[in-house]
C-alpha cells in the first residue's frame, strides 16, 4: 500500500451525507436568485495569467495556482516562472464575471443581473476549515448606477438566508466616501487613505487604542489623529445623524439612509440593517457603499460585497458600474442547520433482496415506490444489526425487505 | 482596448440562456440516480500529478494541464517539467473515483453506488463543438462482482435518458473476453489481442475489407485472419446464438444473455440493448462488459461504460470489482429537445417600471408574483419594442407594467 490516496493538500472529498447538504444549500440559492430576476452563468476554472495578475486581486493574486503552457515542447530555460505559465486558476468569481460580461454584453439585457455559485482556488496554507477548492455564490447587477442595485442585492441575499432557515441576521452597511472624508477632514492626505483604513479595519480586535496605537506607530501627526478618532468615535456613537455635521456630502447621506430604510421596511423583522462606519472590506477595487452580513454561530462575516464602479471600465473601455454580494457557501454550510435543511427532500429507503431474489423482480419493486423515496436496492447482509447502523450511518431512514410490503423506519 | 477578454482558449462562457437548459439537464439526471439508490459525491478538480499519469488514463494523460507546484521560491533549473508540478486537472472522473473510494470506503456503504455531475480538463487541439473544459455524469458500482451491477446501471442510465425526453434509443453491449476468444480461436496469441481489437474498433468506419488489409498491413497471418473474420462476420450476423460454436465460455454468454433479456424487459420497448460484437471502447481498464448508447440525431454514441475490474486493486491493495456508466453531457445538450426539457420550469417574467415609481413598491409587487414566475425588475425604456425584443432573446416569456395588473406574453 504505497501509493497516496489523500486528495491533494489542502483540498478535501466529499461524502453522500455532505453532498446531500450541499445540493441542497446549491438548490435553494438558485432557485432565489432566479425568482428575483437574476441569471446563472458559468465561466472556465481558467482564465489567462495576465488577467488574474492584472491588478484587481489584491493578496489574492499572489495566491494563483498557475498552469503549464500546452502546445510545443515547453522551453524550460526561462528566468521567470511566469514564462512558463499561460494561464491560472480563478480565485475569485468577480474578476471573470468583468472578463465575461467585457466579452458577452451585447447579448446580455442592459441591466445585467448575474448568478454564479463554482468553486474558486487559492494556494493558502492549508489550515483548519479553510481550503485551497472551495465554492462561492456571487450575485452582481452590472450596468446600474442607482442605489436600486444596493436595494436588490441586499434584499435578495436576505430572501436567500430565509429560504436556508436563517433568523435574525444583521446586515451592516458603510460607504467609503464616508470614512474617507472623516480623514479628510482631520488633515490626513488622501494618500494616506487606504493606510488608515488598514489600522481601522482592525478596530474590532485592537479597540481604539489599539488603532491609535497603530498609526502612531506609522508616524502620523497626533493631532490630527485625535480629531480622527474623535469624529470617528462620534460616527460609532450616535450614527447616521451625525454624519451631516462632518461634512460628509448630503447625496452621500441620503442614498445610505434610503437603502436602509428600505431594506428594513422590506424585511418585516426577520432581518435588520444597520449602518456601520467600521464596515471597510479589504478588496481595493470597492468604490462606495460596502456591507457584509452577520448570522448567529459564526464570528465573521458569513457573506459581504459592495459596489465596484471601476472595474468592468478597463476592461471594456468605458464606465459599466456594478455591484456585487457574495454569500460564503462554506461558511453557512458550517452554522446551517443540517437537519431542518434537507427535511423535506425525499427519504432514503433500503431495498433489500435475498440472493435467491429474482433481480428484475426487484427492479420492479424499486421502481414501484421511487416516486416517494430515493430507493437503494441492497443484497440483505447475515448480520442485520450491523447492516441497519451501517446504512443509518449513510443517511438511510427507512428499509424494506422485498418479500414484504411494509417500510420500516431505521432507528 | 487591447485587453483580451476571450475565455482561455479552447473554453467558453455559458450564457443564461444555455445554463438555464443545462441546469434543468443536470437536475434531472441528478434526481434520476438519486432515486435509484446512487448517492453523490465531489471530489477536488485537481489530483496528485503521479495519480494522473500512473497508467490508467490512456491517450488521456498526455492531455494533462499540469499545475506548478507552490510555495518555497520554485527551482526553474530543472531537466524536465514534470519536476516543476505536483499537481493536474482530472482529464475524467473514474480515476479520482477509485481514489475516493481507496480513500473513504471505511465510511461507505459495502457496496457503493456513485454519482459525479462534474467537469474534467483535457488540453485537446481546440475544434468545433470540442472543448478543454467539460461536463461528465459518472454512476459507478463498486464492489459488486455479478451482472446485477451491469443491470442496474443500464437500467438507470436509461430512465435518465427518458426523464430526459429521448425515445427509442438503444443500447449496445458486448463483452471483451468474447471477441477476446475469436482472437485466440483463430490461432492468434494472446499479446495480439489489443493491437487487433484497435483495427476491429474501426469496422463501422472502413467496414471488413478495411479492417482486414490494415491486418495484413500489420504483418499478421493470412489464414489466421481469415478464420477470425469469417468467425467475425458469423457473430455479426447470426449474434448470440453463434457464441457457443465458437467455444466462448457458456457462462460469459448466459450473463450477456441474462442482462440483455432483464434490460429488455424493463424497458416496456422504450429503448432497446442489442448485442454489438463491435462493441470495444478505447480504455484499457474495462475487462469484460462494456456498453454504449446511441440516440437520434448523434452520430456517435452519447454514453458509455463497461466493467472495470481490477483498476481500483492498485490503489486498495484487495479486489475491488467495480462498473461504470458516463453520459456525455455534452452530446446530449447538443440533440436534446431544448424547449420541451424546461416546459415546465418557472417563467421569467420583465416587471416593467417607470423612473419616478416607488422602488419599494416595485419590489413589494415582485414579490407578490415571485411565487410564480422569475420575475426581474427592469426600468422601461423608451424604446419598447426594442426591449421587448431584447427581453424575449434573454428567454423572457412574459411581462408586466407597474402600474398595471395584466401579465401579457411576449411574442
Amino acid at each position: 500500500m504505497s501509493k497516496n490516496t489523500n486528495p491533494v493538500r489542502g483540498t478535501k472529498d466529499f461524502l453522500p451525507a455532505e453532498m446531500t447538504i450541499r445540493e441542497k444549500i446549491r438548490k435553494v440559492i438558485l432557485n432565489t436568485y432566479l425568482q428575483y430576476g437574476f441569471s446563472q452563468i458559468k465561466t472556465p476554472i481558467m482564465e489567462n495569467i495576465d488577467l488574474l495578475l492584472g491588478g484587481d486581486g489584491g493578496d489574492n493574486s499572489k495566491l494563483i495556482f498557475k498552469i503549464l503552457k500546452r502546445g510545443e515542447k515547453l522551453d524550460l530555460n526561462v528566468d521567470n516562472e511566469n514564462d512558463l505559465v499561460d494561464s491560472g486558476l480563478r480565485y475569485d468569481l468577480t474578476v471573470p464575471l468583468a472578463r465575461f460580461y467585457a466579452n458577452n454584453s451585447n447579448d446580455l439585457l442592459p441591466v445585467f443581473k448575474s448568478i454564479q455559485i463554482d468553486d474558486v482556488f487559492r494556494a493558502e496554507r492549508p489550515q483548519k476549515g479553510r481550503y485551497r477548492q472551495f465554492t462561492q455564490c456571487d450575485i452582481d447587477i452590472i450596468n446600474e448606477s442607482s442605489i436600486k442595485a444596493e436595494i436588490e442585492v441586499l434584499y435578495v441575499s436576505a430572501k436567500a438566508l430565509l429560504n436556508l432557515g436563517f433568523k435574525n441576521f444583521t446586515f451592516k452597511i458603510n460607504d467609503r466616501r464616508i470614512l474617507n472624508e472623516i480623514i479628510l477632514n482631520a488633515g490626513f492626505k488622501e494618500e494616506n487613505i487606504s493606510d488608515i483604513c488598514i489600522s481601522v479595519d482592525k478596530i474590532d480586535k485592537v479597540g481604539l487604542e489599539g488603532v491609535r496605537n497603530e498609526l502612531i506607530s506609522k508616524k502620523y501627526n497626533e493631532n490630527k489623529l485625535d480629531l480622527f478618532l474623535k469624529n470617528l468615535t462620534l460616527v460609532k456613537e450616535k450614527g447616521i445623524s451625525s454624519l451631516s455635521k462632518l461634512k460628509v456630502n448630503q447625496e452621500v447621506i441620503d442614498d445610505l439612509k434610503e437603502i436602509i430604510d428600505t431594506i428594513n421596511l422590506l424585511s418585516y423583522d426577520k432581518f435588520e440593517i444597520v449602518f456601520d462606519i467600521n464596515i471597510i472590506r479589504g478588496q481595493d477595487y470597492y468604490t462606495t457603499s460596502v456591507f457584509e452580513i452577520y448570522a448567529q454561530g459564526f464570528e465573521g462575516a458569513v457573506g459581504g460585497g459592495g459596489r465596484y464602479d471601476n472595474m468592468i471600465e478597463k476592461m471594456v473601455g468605458r464606465n459599466v458600474p456594478a455591484v456585487g454580494f457574495s454569500l460564503g457557501f462554506e461558511r453557512l454550510f458550517l452554522i446551517i442547520d443540517k437537519k431542518e435543511i434537507v427535511k423535506d427532500e425525499k427519504e432514503f429507503l433500503a431495498l433489500l433482496y435475498e440472493p435467491q431474489d429474482s433481480f428484475l423482480e426487484v427492479i420492479k419493486k424499486m421502481e414501484a415506490i421511487s416516486d416517494k423515496y430515493n430507493v437503494n436496492a441492497i443484497e440483505k447482509r447475515k448480520n442485520f444489526g450491523y447492516q441497519l447502523l451501517n446504512l443509518k450511518a449513510n443517511g438511510y431512514s427507512k428499509y424494506m425487505l422485498f418479500s414484504e410490503a411494509a417500510i420500516e423506519t431505521i432507528n
